[in-house]
């Protein structure tokens, strides 16, 4: 039997604290990056509460600097996307034994940033569907979902089918109790997902509302179909082709769910920066350049820079 | 010597009671219809503080009910656009023998719906450029600015050129002060003016923010120059030419203001109902109508729309 594959955890939070713990539940050999939470987790472990059954590691193989970390299989990126222009610092040291890193984020051109310092080739992506949250020092609750789906990263966008890469994360994840899919074309998995991402998100930041009340408003409705309809044109622009009826079946997905406050919104809620490049500014650009015009998505983009700024502004004045 | 001209006041508030009392200060016989402050205004009259000197108008010919008013030679609606749905009850008593009805509004579509009440050929339309406050009942402060633009309604928005009626009404307040100009084509003055409301209403009202951040910040900048453009391509639809230079020498003149918080943006802040359709649905409507796309103009239509809904549903939680 071949020794358990090595993860190295960058950013241990809801995501990276939820999925991390599965691997270890999985029996790989799993080393956690903690800033804030590093000497409780040193002391006390980390907990996850889950439908799936509660996880209780400890002791964890805890870090509180990157360039400790030992050289891991698969490199798990999942710190916000406000984050990356930290990778050049975060990623060598973890995969300098040559293995992959795991982009487990939000939106558009995440990817490539890993890319830029490790090469395009050794860069997977992951989507996460999944309601979880950290709820205290170590201590993540995870409430529902969870499921991933993987695709390989390359650079210039085009298809890579499934790889050998995928399939052994994959293989990790099944077996810690999480769901896993395949995207043989990550870009067009990363579109699909921004159909959702950009008038929801989006649109509860911009008006403080739950989904419930974005579609349930004539107005919003509509302008959330039209965005929709942006991000579908502004992925054909770019080779990547979306069916009309998916946009249909995330709108009826979508009133049909509880009051639901995205992760933007909690962040904006919260005064943390919002991942407003990786959803709208790099989607919009990336378009544009293709020679789509999405007007609607370019009204959120600046709408939203400006809050973000704002945000930024304040948290700065109040860390002086 | 000709009898003075009657006017009746409709609405009191910052801009009936200015502009009323300077019409009183010229020696008009001038009638005032109030709501919650008739009380206070028949025992202490009505206070108005500016720069063109203080007024102090008592007694004042105070009414706290339309149909009292006597037939006047200029009805003027100083009421919010959103209390135009009143028109039908407020108009036929002091129109009755015939006078003129003065829109002091913003927006499109106000004149019509006097028109609907009194006929088309009995209405003209004021553009007040002003800063002034209701800072207590019965007692308007004004701060600065005041000019008029005065012009007439037609029924197609063809330009009527200066009529009768407007040199009338231009001079009596110009004998109490007040610079007047007049507009051959109602029609464009409003659509130059909503050049600036358009962005600069609704954005500071979405952001929370003074015009001074909003040019300050490069995405917003950009955006209320786009939306100026989309304005003015609304406005060319419908037969009325704006100059580029225009909209610039608008973008000029907002980079020079003190931090200035619009009056949509105050009515936000107050909880009160905002002026979102003749400001935005009713040019979007427009525009459309005559073949132009206004994608950007939809998007913030449909979030104002949804804000105000919020803000009329708690007002009416808040008073049930």
């Amino acid at each position: 039997m071949s020794p358990a594959r090595r993860y190295a955890i960058i950013g241990t939070g809801a995501i990276g604290g939820f999925y991390g713990a599965r691997l270890a539940a999985a029996g790989c050999d799993v080393h956690f990056l903690l800033r804030s939470d590093y000497d409780h987790v040193r002391t006390h472990g980390l907990r996850v509460e889950s439908p799936l059954g509660d996880l209780h590691l400890h002791p964890v193989q805890a870090y509180d600097r990157a360039d400790r970390l030992p050289p891991a299989d698969v490199t798990v990126v999942a710190l916000k996307a406000t984050e990356n222009h930290r990778l050049p610092d975060l990623l060598p040291a973890p995969t300098r034994g040559g293995g992959v890193v795991l982009m487990l984020q939000n939106g558009l051109g995440n990817e490539a940033e890993a890319a830029r310092v490790v090469g395009p080739d050794r860069v997977l992506g992951g989507l996460c569907f999944v309601c979880s949250n950290k709820v205290g020092p170590g201590h993540v609750r995870h409430l529902d979902y969870g499921f991933v789906t993987l695709g390989a990263h390359s650079a210039d966008g085009s298809p890579r089918g499934v790889t050998e890469a995928m399939r052994a994360v994959g293989a990790d994840l099944e077996r810690g109790g999480v769901e896993v899919h395949f995207a043989d074309d990550l870009v067009l998995a990363r579109w699909k997902k921004l159909v959702w991402n950009v008038p929801f998100n989006g649109l509860s930041v911009l008006l403080g509302a739950t989904c419930d009340r974005l579609v349930g408003h004539p107005a919003t409705r509509r302008l959330a179909e039209d965005l929709m309809g942006e991000v579908q044109a502004g992925a054909r622009a770019c080779g990547k082709r979306i069916e009309d009826e998916f946009l249909a079946h995330l709108m009826a997905l979508t009133e049909r769910m509880a009051p639901y406050r995205t992760s933007m919104m909690l962040d904006a809620e919260r005064g943390r920066p919002l991942e407003v490049e990786p959803i709208f500014g790099v989607p919009l650009r990336t378009a544009e350049a293709a020679g789509a015009r999405l007007p609607r998505l370019q009204v959120l983009y600046a709408l939203l820079s400006f809050l973000d700024a704002r945000l930024r502004a304040c948290r700065s004045a109040g860390s002086g």
